[in-house]
């Protein structure tokens, strides 16, 4: 039984995940005589394979209970999926590198810091949203139209989520 | 001199100028394995004219000072552009209706309920972003590609946003 250990989440870790959303190193135009700063261009949508586009929906999340043993990793074929905090609190990410299975020691599970969000690309293994400690809100963009834009993969190997996940420290 | 008076932000009000951003009235779709409501697709986005793209920004604003004279209206010829507060506090949205010109007169003033957003319609008169109070975060939804997709127009007439059109009350 492999017990999952947060890492924080940086560009660099997550490259082949996707995107990590974050104001920090974003281009800065100040707009709006000076009132506004427009962080620009954040993320990346890839939403438009086989007549698909992109929507925009709230995810409303509550808390999973822990420890969690994770048992299935989905992935989106279709299109790429972004997740964006309405707070400032961070959040865990669970992901696993591409390929037809999905390994119990292959899982990494990321600590986003406040204000960060992610982009899942295309095709990534993910577990569903993970929130801890009280119900949340998200801005999710991800894709709609024809096909099937959701796979499932039962993990080979066992692996839990702790309690001592949810907290910072 | 007109001085302008807030109105509650409703889709009926505003269906003229673009979309009410709301999580009341959305689809809900329960999904992992009932941890969370998707509240689907919340805005219609409409970026693509002349080879243009939907991009994802945060705009930080300053608080406007008020009284604020109402000088320049602006409006975006090639596609929409939508404000997501990410927080659950009102704020101010000003347009008037189509034409060449904007005439003090026919402006019109909204403030929404804490939560809800707007999507400007493509073409649609707008005041830049009016944040009263304290700095805040917007997530914006609009369009980047080629052609010119600003445009200004100076008022007809004179009309002032008071100081009392901060408070909700």
């Amino acid at each position: 039984m492999r017990v999952l250990t947060p890492v924080p989440l940086t560009r660099e870790a997550f490259a082949t995940f996707g995107e990590v959303i974050d104001i920090e190193g974003a281009r800065q135009i100040p707009i709006n005589q000076g009132l506004t700063t427009r962080f620009h261009d954040l993320l990346t949508l890839d939403c438009d394979a086989e007549g698909g586009h992109p929507v925009v929906s709230v995810f409303r999340t509550d808390p999973l209970h822990l420890p969690h043993t994770v048992s299935v990793m989905e992935r989106h074929p279709l299109g790429s999926q972004a997740f964006i905090p309405m707070d400032a609190e961070p959040f865990l990410v669970l992901v696993a590198p591409a390929g037809d299975n999905v390994n119990a020691e292959d899982l990494l599970l990321f600590r986003t810091r406040g204000g960060q969000g992610v982009n899942f690309a295309r095709g990534t293994w993910h577990h569903f949203q993970i929130v801890t400690g009280r119900r949340r809100d998200f801005i999710v963009l991800d894709r709609a139209g024809p096909g099937n834009n959701l796979e499932e993969c039962t993990l080979t190997g066992e692996a839990i989520i702790p309690e001592e996940a949810a907290s910072p420290h």
